[in-house]
């Protein structure tokens, strides 16, 4: 009886809601709030990937990230956030009128918002990153967010992050 | 001999150098300085232009610019500046190889940096806008400019810009 007792309150003390955050206990993985004032920020560089993306973005950092950048200063230090706004890469209809030609695409509607954040503690099982992708502000499943640290994680020599500083 | 004499003064008046300097007699066409602090501006949005230009492009605001668009302002106010930087649009090796097919494009090597300053007084025969465009930090050659505000007339409803805000 007494063993059935220890039994069935182990059970439900890892299913009942806990009393305090069980997030607590593991490292978080993925960010879930967007940073603050990221429109904001510094040009990093930009992007445009064809094919099923069809995308068009910038990449901007807070201060830490645009000092590390500038300074080509590597691991990037904790603090760094880098935010990259993707578009969709449409064609520009009034562009192309006064061009001439079909030769302009400008941002279409926002695709998503990923960002990358530095916390060496934190975020040490995927690189010192924490990585977050948001769609029309709310954070994307987890599901999808599996992929983010083994794809970067190829990026090793330049600590998980792929975009470089355009002049 | 008279006649003579003047005709000849007014010859040496209009070849000779100028005592004062000539270009204060009339209105400033193109912006010969490049704005200070540019690269630290926010961004405005994107672009990318293919064909013959084959650039990619951020577009950033100064402070005044950045109000203007943001409060959906127009005519933009003086003291606005807004910065083309472009860039060559170059397939990245170092992506696609990630991707595992040919989808991305990077900032190449810059091609030139072009400003819109809203002056109302001083660019008063160009729509207010005064134009330039700098190739590795000088300024293009003035002929080459005379293109810019015909062109750019044409977006009369937008004061002359093309650009819209990218949320």
């Amino acid at each position: 009886m007494l063993v059935a007792v220890v039994i069935l309150a182990a059970i439900i003390a890892f299913t009942a809601p806990a009393p305090l955050p069980a997030a607590d206990l593991a490292a978080p993985i993925f960010v879930t709030t967007i940073p603050p004032g990221y429109r904001d920020w510094r040009l990093i560089s930009l992007s445009h990937e064809a094919g099923n993306l069809n995308s068009i973005g910038a990449i901007l950092g807070n201060d830490v990230a645009i000092k590390a950048y500038r300074e080509g200063k590597l691991p990037f230090p904790d603090g760094t956030i880098i935010a990259a706004l993707h578009y969709g890469h449409v064609p520009s209809a009034e562009n192309n009128k006064v061009f001439g030609q079909a030769q302009s695409f400008v941002p279409g509607p926002p695709t998503n918002i990923q960002f990358m954040v530095k916390d060496s503690t934190k975020y040490a099982a995927t690189g010192g990153w924490g990585f977050a992708t948001f769609v029309d502000g709310k954070p994307a499943a987890a599901e999808s967010m599996k992929g983010c640290f083994p794809c970067h994680n190829q990026a090793k020599a330049s600590d998980l992050v792929f975009t470089h500083y355009a002049p």
